[in-house]
């Protein structure tokens, strides 16, 4: 199957940062050539008008809370939690299935064709990844056996899960770790070395609030990312989600160690987490940082439009300081930069020749993004743009949004089965 | 003609806040009833799976200066107001209404019925604000005779053009000063007589930046809020822009005199201006706080949904507090305290019968709503909607926004005529 991209804004996002005016042709699920193609296709999108982006890659997700999604706001993290575990103790497999496949059909809408994932029964949403068509990279869940839900061994059923998916095409598995509140020395250690013997990525939450640090250093008199380096877990396989609460030694123990963050600004400022994630001090440190939405029980959404402006606001406002973080920087965090993240820059992450034909088509031609020219372009999928611009999204060269519409499932009869299952959940009717 | 809003949930923003599922009726411009509304009507919109919601309003804007989108990102608002200022220079007055007119229809079709704005030229405003179908709330800007570019007395222009409006059934005209940077005590007194004389508003930039305080003080010793309480400016009739940077006393002057204000959470962000306008101390002043998106070269959109989430997540996230600026208070801000800094409260900003029919109905039955019921709906509305989720916004009765799309203008011909004005402008082809 060959794709041309006709005449649209392409952003590359390649080592030159390019935007180019031209064509994107698409065979065999990858990228072919960029620019001026003469080649012909076996269908051809008209992208006048539009911009062509690398699809975007959301690093820190909870994806089958979709289901809980307005289920506890204007609480902090605490308050939040307990809701949402005592709604997660009711949920069947096939409930986390429909919450999973309903946040990807969002994502898909929003030119997300990525996401890194933290959660038991990753098998459930593994389901939802390949019936929606997304790229998941799906890190089950790993505590203590104290804390869990969980049948059985969580690091086992890590194991057989990564075993499982192994190979799969649109599923990466990995090793998640819940965070150091849940998860002694030995599951940590149980963890890495489950990720060394798969060659898979490890994902964790890290140092998200005050008392998470407080309360770590009163057990171990160590800092969480201190004493995640003392116990030798620190790696470039580990994508730490949030890092809010890090100090300038931790930070340069990230960078030492080549750990990714994944910075979660709209969920640390629902949740009031207070600090701000140092992200001038990570990119000083060579940390290399991408975007996550988390859950959307504190977000409430999943747009990483959204997420890109609000990380540049954040940090702009916090720093006093309107360069700081400048919309390109942005834009490379949700793509690039993610994918680095995900050990997939090689095969994600920008417009080239070679890579995975990922991509996301935004219309420019609507009021609220006008004026735009190739100048500004960049600014405006930061700034102006948002998720329901994209009119076109691919993944792996599959056409999984078409003209506004995801051509994978019927996304009104899963948002009709969502809302029963919600009505049941919750015992709300109306 | 009448109207009948069929079946779904009516944010009435009444003072009881009820949310019903019912109808609305709308007849000769006004809501006639709101409930189990048994009356047929000449045209049913089916609102099943639709929130119907007041009219936002969007309390200080300058809607011209949508030209000037992505003209001046990741800079400061002194260098804004350069670039900003270069190109004011070159327009024509049929630039301003077609920037206007563009700025209109973005704000319809995200659920923005009312705007408060602020520029030279209103009369161009105007012509787009009838064209639109809008309601516009305009101030004409006045400032000393030594920093304009306006042709004649500002004083003199912003009275002619508030007598020619007078009784006009979508504009209401008011009278605006640019900030004391721009303006002696001669200005602001004109200002505020010529208020009085025609019983009209008063809308003015204040206390945005550090330097503006910094400046006003070296050369008055009084902090801006203060100096314009001791010249005898500070009334009722006044929305006074962003208030960043105001001491408590100054905030307890602001509720003394009636001062409204409008908060422009993203503008004040992206520029970096970097305090952040006390709320909860404007709440417990009793002051009337309301929500605007400021121009959109510093936003760089005009969607309130956006911007009431901004307001909730910056509160929250600086206050350290969750629970600060929940999603109620925030939707109010948009809604009926929007009206009433105004002076529009007895009109505007809720669904109850009497009241113009300025609504905006919403469509909820999409993945990134869902779930969705009658107990997570005002947060859903803050935390996970968009403006892009608005269907049908009506203006005094008028379906102006029509299944999605605006039914006074033709919005692609718009785009078009202002991308050529912007290549024009900018020197820029594609």
């Amino acid at each position: 199957m060959s794709l041309l991209l006709r005449g649209g804004y392409v952003v590359t996002q390649n080592a030159r940062r390019e935007v180019l005016r031209g064509d994107v042709l698409v065979e065999d699920g990858r990228v072919a050539a960029v620019g001026q193609v003469r080649d012909s296709a076996e269908r051809v999108i008209d992208c006048t008008n539009m911009a062509v982006l690398p699809g975007l890659i959301n690093t820190h997700h909870h994806v089958a809370n979709t289901l809980l999604r307005g289920a506890a706001d204007d609480v902090p993290l605490e308050a939040m939690l307990e809701t949402a575990f005592a709604i997660d103790a009711r949920l069947t497999r096939r409930d986390v299935q429909m919450g999973a496949l309903l946040g990807c059909i969002e994502m898909l809408k929003s030119g997300t064709t990525s996401f890194h994932d933290l959660f038991y029964w990753e098998d459930e949403v593994a389901r939802g990844v390949r019936e929606a068509g997304i790229r998941g990279f799906l890190s089950w869940v790993v505590l203590d056996e104290a804390f869990t839900t969980q049948r059985g061994s969580p690091l086992k059923n890590a194991e057989q899960f990564a075993r499982k998916m192994k190979g799969d095409e649109l599923v990466t598995p990995s090793v998640g770790v819940q965070g150091v509140y849940v998860a002694s020395e030995e599951t940590w250690a149980g963890a890495r070395a489950l990720a060394d013997a798969l060659d898979a990525g490890l994902h964790a939450h890290l140092a998200e609030t005050r008392s998470e640090v407080y309360n770590h250093r009163k057990k171990t008199s160590l800092r969480p990312v201190e004493w995640l380096e003392k116990i030798g877990f620190l790696c470039d396989r580990l994508v730490a989600a949030h890092c809010v609460w890090v100090t300038l030694n931790e930070v340069r123990a990230l960078g030492r160690h080549g750990v990714k963050v994944a910075h979660c600004p709209t969920s640390n400022m629902k949740l009031a987490s207070g600090g701000v994630a140092p992200l001038p001090e990570m990119f000083e440190a060579g940390v290399t940082v991408s975007l996550g939405t988390d859950s959307p029980i504190s977000n409430n959404g999943m747009d990483l439009f959204q997420e890109m402006k609000a990380a540049a606001l954040l940090h702009k406002s916090t720093r006093w300081d309107a360069s700081v973080l400048p919309a390109q920087r942005a834009l490379d965090l949700a793509t690039i930069d993610g994918a680095r993240a995900l050990r997939a820059g090689d095969r994600l992450g920008s417009i080239e020749p070679g890579k995975l034909a990922d991509l996301a088509v935004l219309d420019l031609h609507r009021a609220h993004a006008t004026p735009f020219n190739r100048n500004n372009l960049i600014r405006h999928l930061v700034y102006t743009c948002r998720g329901s611009d994209v009119r076109y999204a691919l993944v792996g060269g599959r056409v999984v949004v078409d003209d506004g519409s995801v051509t994978t499932v019927d996304e009104s009869s899963v948002v009709d089965r969502v809302q029963e299952i919600a009505s049941e959940l919750y015992g709300v009717n109306g």
